[in-house]
């Protein structure tokens, strides 16, 4: 693995950590208006870094949101050219008592940094930007192949503005792949590529019963309740063995295929671990006869998130109230159309909608699940690159979670994803003391060296 | 009505609307750890001017929560003794956006007051307060009955304090009757006297799934989730025609009497009016068989209040949360006893978890329903009191609230209470927006000069 931009990088390793300790610092909360500045913080800060270690043509594009950002190098002539992704916006950090360290405040405990983004993406944005800027310090100012860079801060709500800049941009952001860094590594130590993601309809249902909140002394009994009818149209969504009842919600779902199958049942993989350490609940939950990669990769879900509504305080308030709200999502596979499961949903709900309510539904993101190919030169050099710094082969595997820009990118681009990424199962994304592990933040930056190095030879 | 208190009371109307709103000014939220001292501050409030206006004895009593306030004046020898019970307290002003006028600042419109606590219960409160000041000053610092007073600042969070109080100071408290300010007209302009109240049983069922907040991408299909579990297992404990479904739960139901039936479907009552002007939804909920009134004063009703948990601020966050809750309460009838119910409650709740997750139940108060006879010299004598300020005769009604007090006067100091409000359907007890109507105000303190008159006379 000899390489003067793994050199570099490792001679750097401190700056670089201190670095994304900065980025962290900046509470870009994408879905609360109130971090609008925050976001736009980011923006700059990213933007500022990409001018200074070289790339070109770096702009800050404003969108109905928060800004994409845009760079690029492309002076390889005759090689391949990849479009880097990630984003710098982060999921809301509430809630906050539960964090050992303030959220916004990086702290290092066991080789780790804890704060909110801090694998969710920033950390795994910045290993991007580091690696650029290693290969730029160890090739005289050059990169071994074309690089365009497009970061958003939407992400966490649905990246609408990334969407649109996509489909309208295709000449500037053409390109051979899509380099994504936002995923996880199956296990420490071993190195992953993710192939697969869940499509994601994120709504929210909003009922509405009196005019106003009533006294449930004087009215109960005779005033309807939204968030009782809620509770009523929710409860006959799902089965409780986790069956999704909704009319028609499986009919397109596509299984993965017998080589996928068998490929997860060799990977370590201890239920009863995952259980304990990961989920740390009793029994596990989910539909019967599916293993548990099966169920969170390759199986639609539909979760509820938050009720907002009524009295949430501490107490007692003894009210009916007006209105309530429920934020629903399901998650969906290959073949499911989010549109027809979306309206699938909307028909579901204003059929169990009772007398006295009206409901209506929010749609805060909707996309498509996706499977990306893996036998491409671009899959081959990322394998090889992380094998020479983990020693390892590389596993494929899905995820559960849902990143629409990939499917933008193989649906409007024509490109494939290579999906490189080294967050760990344990590192809490969206909730309280989400981490990156140090050390993969350090193999992320020299696995993507070594990458396009492999990439710039070939 | 020739009298000399209504005489001085009518003279000095600006002057107790003014000191009304002074009392309006303090924020008293019982339930809200953070308005403690302004809960005290009310107490301090309504004992200095119990103290200026000649009451004796005027203590401010402390107790594990809020305090208590006692006053009296015994020297009406051999007359009857009363004890005048209100509260202090008020309810919390959430949601604040939906207030034309900020809570805490009363606030003119269309002869009405509009603050949170105006009519529920300091308006009310400040009534006896007037009408002991107007008698005094009308009878040379001299009441026509003996008077004993008894105020508390919990009301609105289950009154353990005043309920602890009067079982250990029954000889303090020895009255002939209760008079209760706290309820409403029947409609403006008709003198109504309150003769049941229904009981209230306020829970918060809490539960638990995975260890902490997980992604939902990554774990739904695997992880329970403890707001969907609330979802099911609330949604079996009523049907869609408000039928609650806890086994037993209506088994001692006592139905009100043929001839009380028979007065309630003589009361002017438009359900169609109510439905638009009061309640303003499409159509009435609850359960078929029984009228709006029967619902609403003798049935017992399930209501779930609030869903705390989750992701509840604006946006979307794929979060499976590790805890939420759900307020949950039930008003009870005569002869349904409130351990009973909530142990039917707990077996339910225990029943139906599903596995994965784990429930609690806290209880936030607990009383039974109470109803009280209207034979007694005490409820005439209000009557014909009423009758004279209002022209009309009094209409008995009962009330779907609870104030668990009236239950305690009954079963501990064994005497019945008379309660005399003036609030009107439309004043959003609890709600945004709460109002007195100044006229009702002013006569609630006329009848109860002259029905503390006629009393001093019998």
């Amino acid at each position: 693995m000899a390489s003067p931009s793994v050199d570099f990088a490792r001679q750097n390793q401190q700056r670089f950590l201190n670095e994304l300790k900065d980025l962290l610092r900046i509470p870009s909360v994408s879905t609360a208006p109130e971090h609008k500045h925050d976001v736009q913080r980011a923006a700059d800060f990213v933007a500022a870094e990409l001018r200074r270690i070289g790339m070109e043509n770096v702009e800050i594009i404003p969108t109905k949101g928060h800004p994409l950002i845009y760079a690029d190098w492309l002076h390889a002539s005759g090689k391949p050219t990849v479009l880097c992704y990630a984003h710098y916006d982060v999921q809301p950090a509430e809630p906050l008592n539960e964090w050992i360290s303030p959220p916004f405040e990086p702290a290092e405990r066991n080789n780790n940094i804890y704060a909110r983004g801090a694998v969710d993406d920033k950390g795994q944005l910045w290993m991007e930007v580091k690696a650029l800027e290693s290969l730029m310090r160890a090739h005289n100012g050059k990169l071994p192949i074309n690089v365009k860079v497009i970061f958003e801060g939407e992400e966490e709500v649905g990246g609408e503005s990334i969407a649109e800049y996509v489909r309208k941009q295709k000449a500037k952001l053409k390109a051979d792949f899509a380099l994504v860094c936002d995923t996880e590594l199956f296990a420490p130590d071993l190195p992953t590529l993710c192939v697969g993601l869940r499509g994601l309809v994120y709504t929210e249902i909003e009922a509405q019963g009196a005019k106003t909140d009533l006294h449930s002394g004087m009215y109960g009994g005779a005033a309807p309740n939204p968030l009782f009818a809620l509770i009523e149209i929710i409860s006959k969504m799902k089965d409780a063995k986790g069956k999704v009842l909704i009319p028609g919600f499986y009919s397109k779902v596509k299984a993965p295929t017998a080589a996928e199958l068998k490929a997860w049942k060799e990977l370590p993989f201890n239920e009863e671990h995952y259980r304990k350490t990961e989920v740390g609940s009793k029994v596990l939950t989910g539909e019967p006869g599916f293993s548990v990669l099966y169920r969170t990769w390759a199986r639609p879900t539909l979760e509820v998130h938050g009720m907002p509504g009524g009295f949430v305080a501490a107490g007692a308030k003894t009210v009916i109230p007006a209105r309530a709200s429920a934020k629903v999502s399901m998650r969906l596979v290959p073949n499911q159309d989010p549109e027809d499961i979306f309206k699938r949903f909307s028909n579901f709900v204003k059929k169990h909608t009772p007398k006295g309510i009206e409901t209506k539904i929010k749609v805060w993101s909707k996309g498509p699940a996706c499977v990306v190919g893996t036998d491409n030169k671009f899959v081959k050099a990322s394998t090889e690159a992380m094998r020479e710094v983990f020693h390892k082969e590389t596993v494929f595997i899905r995820s559960g979670g849902s990143i629409p820009i990939v499917t933008d990118f193989q649906d409007v681009l024509k490109i494939p994803s290579v999906m490189m990424g080294f967050g760990l199962p344990d590192d809490n994304l969206h909730a309280p003391n989400e981490k990156f592990h140090i050390p993969n933040f350090h193999r992320g930056i020299e696995s993507l060296c070594l990458f396009f190095e492999k990439l710039g030879k070939s």
